[in-house]
């Protein structure tokens, strides 16, 4: 085939660039910084949006649409948020060209200059809750559970694409609720949300804990979040889950008035998965052939390649085929058949192999005769010839048993890939020569974590939920620690 | 009911500024010209993506996403696009903030200066060109078959909830294809795509034609056009359709290698619909109590409101009340049951009314008594009383007669407010005291087009297809004319 990839073994950072670009997934475009979602890539972020907007509206929320443009003011009214958001970003500040008058092309139009600078919104809380204040007087406007699709803009000086781009897409969650602890609960349901999609969709186990106060979303109490593991042993956060306190409430001044009749600050939740989920779902499951895609979430989950002599036998096999893949349409699978003559069976085979396929089917001439076809599984590479009659029903539990077997071996990685250290020492050989999760006894404190992350890239990751309780000594101070916190280089 | 709305007869344009908002669909923002879309706004917008998304993929088309910014430069490439477009726009000029030096606040970092200026997409040609250069080299890449959901920005001074947005929603089509004749045939499968859209799913009438050479897309060779008429005797364009040529292609340099090895430059054609058609929606149906939604459009078809004294009674009602409720939703209606007590029945009534929910049950003690359900019809307004057996088939057969009475209603609607006219004097007369489309012989010149627009504020909607031919005098200029075009006033 025409498109060797770098193996993960050679270059694994390389391996994933030229990956998601050869599959077809996205591409850089003409601004920097922004990448194209090619269709192929597309077709599988809608299956993602498809599963998490069902389970956002089946946990109640509905969606609605706020401003792409947020006023420079409005960051400015939450201390920390400005901090966190309003830095790099970027400002419209003109709102017409016009012909230059040298004739040299279109130039801004100094006339028509903003009185108040626009911001691209990098997140969505400070316009949000500046709406919500219209929209909240009493507690019968509460809860109020909103998710918004969008595009979303952070000036980033080095991107990869789906990891960390200027543009991208996402959702993000805004609810806001009469208690502390109402939303609090919110905040664990929608990590639980995140976390369920992550392992049964995605099919990458992850650790849900929560950040330290160093990695909170800025204007969070507590930011909640799940964290995969790579197969080159780095970290990838692949949602966050924050409980805002009455942070924004306060700042955009957004009270109700209790049964009671008593005037209260709103509670607040903000949580968001973006496109960075894509990369985390290339990175973990696909080898040096190519991207393995769960099939809960491929585009097309088993392709059909004819390989004929003649007219005369294609129509012998797609006569069958279309018998075949109508069956398995009916059980809701979803099937291409790739009868192309411009392209070689051994073509197209490397390429669905290149795309992830979960299951491609061949059938000739032999096939005819004996009633089988050959079916070969992207995940273990396996192929076996199978009788056609009740291929339905031998492919619905063939994608059920991949889906788990990817799960499995991705938790099994991770498994290995995970480590106790207890000196520092310890930690540091670890990172650099076994990359993967550190289980480490830290001593709570900003500085050492700091520390760490300057001496070596390490970060802490989360603290787990329901961590279990050990006393112990911070491999950094050697101060007393009741529980080790998870350590990793991330993306 | 604390809502009342004004009247169509009173002021059209405040009834539909004051329903918007009041029923919940969108209202004004903080940032000026942009609007949010409210849950149940986005929740017929959804319905009207899902629906449209569908007819896209059936005809070929996949989805992907480009880049929400435009360098500047690419606007100047194709010439025509560049007047219609490049002018009133959002320019971003820098990519960072910093605190002020007085602490006044955050300020634009005038060292974050762009080299060149980059333009939030007013439509998406000029980047999705430059990105098929690198997609298309063969007759086998063709045809391209693409659409993108996204957000655009073109900066509005007048703005009107829905109707004219500086931000809004839309889908845009971009095709690209080997031969002049298939992207005609596309542009024109496109525009039957719409008018299907809008006469199925929203149930307006729409009138298929071309627009003059004035009113074409800028850019585009030919553009066609659905235009429909609202209750006012308003034109509204509720979807176009463009037959690009190559001159996009030229812009961009996009070639390909024909089967025979001749290069070429690609056809191309563009094509979208946009939130504008909420506006559309809303004029169409609605009348002095509020919202009328057709039920293929309606978030939920059917609310049951219980009418009860105590508990018990509640009890009894909401039993009977969720085997309905089960049997309509197995029959894929949705339905909503509002056993608040926090609101009194007529309080409901008057709320859906004002939301357009098409049916709505009520159900009370004598209801029990006798097996029974009051049935009211949103559209007409007329309630009967229906026994509860079967019912789940009742509303099935209703919500499809009101579904086709929408449309013949407006289909009606149009016929009498359409109009010939012969003279000039005739059509001002119409235009002024009852305005509609009138159909009005013009002889062809931009000219006398733009003198007729300048006199009376009445454009030329759309020659429209299949038009008779027929011999006449042009209304303005007295010169021959082969056709009637259609003029009106629009939104």
């Amino acid at each position: 085939m025409g498109k060797d990839l770098s193996t993960r073994e050679e270059n694994y950072s390389e391996w994933y660039n030229e990956l998601v670009v050869k599959a077809d997934l996205a591409e850089h475009s003409a601004v920097k910084g922004c990448m194209v979602i090619k269709p192929y890539g597309y077709a599988i972020w809608e299956k993602m949006q498809q599963a998490l907007d069902k389970m956002f509206k089946d946990t109640g929320h509905v969606n609605a649409y706020f401003p792409l443009f947020i006023p420079k003011s409005f960051f400015s009214k939450e201390a920390s948020h400005v901090e966190g958001f309003a830095k790099e970003c970027a400002v419209v500040t003109h709102y017409r060209l016009k012909n230059a008058e040298d004739g040299s092309g279109i130039v801004v139009d100094e006339t028509a200059k903003l009185d108040e600078e626009l911001i691209i919104r990098p997140t969505s809380e400070t316009i949000i809750w500046n709406t919500y204040k219209g929209w909240i007087q009493s507690y019968r406007d509460l809860p109020l559970l909103i998710n918004q699709w969008a595009n979303v803009v952070r000036w980033e000086m080095r991107t990869r694409l789906f990891l960390r781009t200027t543009e991208f897409l996402w959702q993000e969650g805004h609810t806001a609720h009469a208690t502390s602890q109402e939303a609090i609960e919110e905040t664990e349901k929608m990590l639980d949300v995140y976390s369920t999609f992550a392992e049964k969709w995605m099919a990458i186990p992850v650790i849900r804990g929560t950040k330290t106060p160093n990695e909170r979303f800025a204007g969070a109490i507590e930011t909640y979040c799940i964290e995969a593991l790579m197969q080159d042993g780095k970290a990838l956060q692949a949602g966050t889950s924050h409980f805002l306190g009455q942070n924004f409430a306060k700042a955009f001044e957004v009270k109700f008035a209790s049964k009671e009749g008593k005037q209260d600050f709103v509670w607040a939740t903000s949580w968001g998965v973006s496109t960075r989920l894509m990369g985390a779902l290339v990175m973990s499951h696909s080898d040096d052939k190519g991207l393995v895609l769960p099939p809960k979430l491929a585009p097309f989950q088993v392709v059909i390649v004819p390989i004929y002599k003649g007219e005369d036998q294609l129509a012998q096999i797609s006569a069958v085929v279309l018998k075949m893949k109508k069956a398995m349409e009916a059980k809701g699978i979803s099937v291409k058949y790739d009868d192309r003559d411009t392209q070689r069976p051994g073509w197209k085979f490397a390429e669905y192999e290149l795309k992830g396929v979960p299951v491609r089917i061949a059938i000739g001439g032999r096939d005819l005769e004996n009633g089988t076809v050959e079916v070969a599984r992207r995940d273990t590479l396996e192929k076996e010839t199978l009788q056609q009659a009740d291929i339905e029903n031998k492919i619905e539990h063939l994608l059920e048993q991949m889906q788990d077997n990817l799960f499995q071996k991705a938790m099994a990685m991770r498994e290995t890939k995970t480590y106790q250290a207890d000196t520092y020492e310890e930690f540091k050989n670890i990172l650099e020569k076994t990359p993967g999760f550190v289980m480490a006894h830290w001593d709570g404190s900003a500085e050492t974590e700091q520390k760490i992350k300057e001496e070596t890239k390490a970060t802490i990751r989360c603290i787990p939920l329901n961590n279990k309780q050990e006393a112990g000594k911070c491999i950094y101070s050697g101060k007393p620690s009741t529980q080790r916190v998870v350590f990793a280089k991330a993306y």
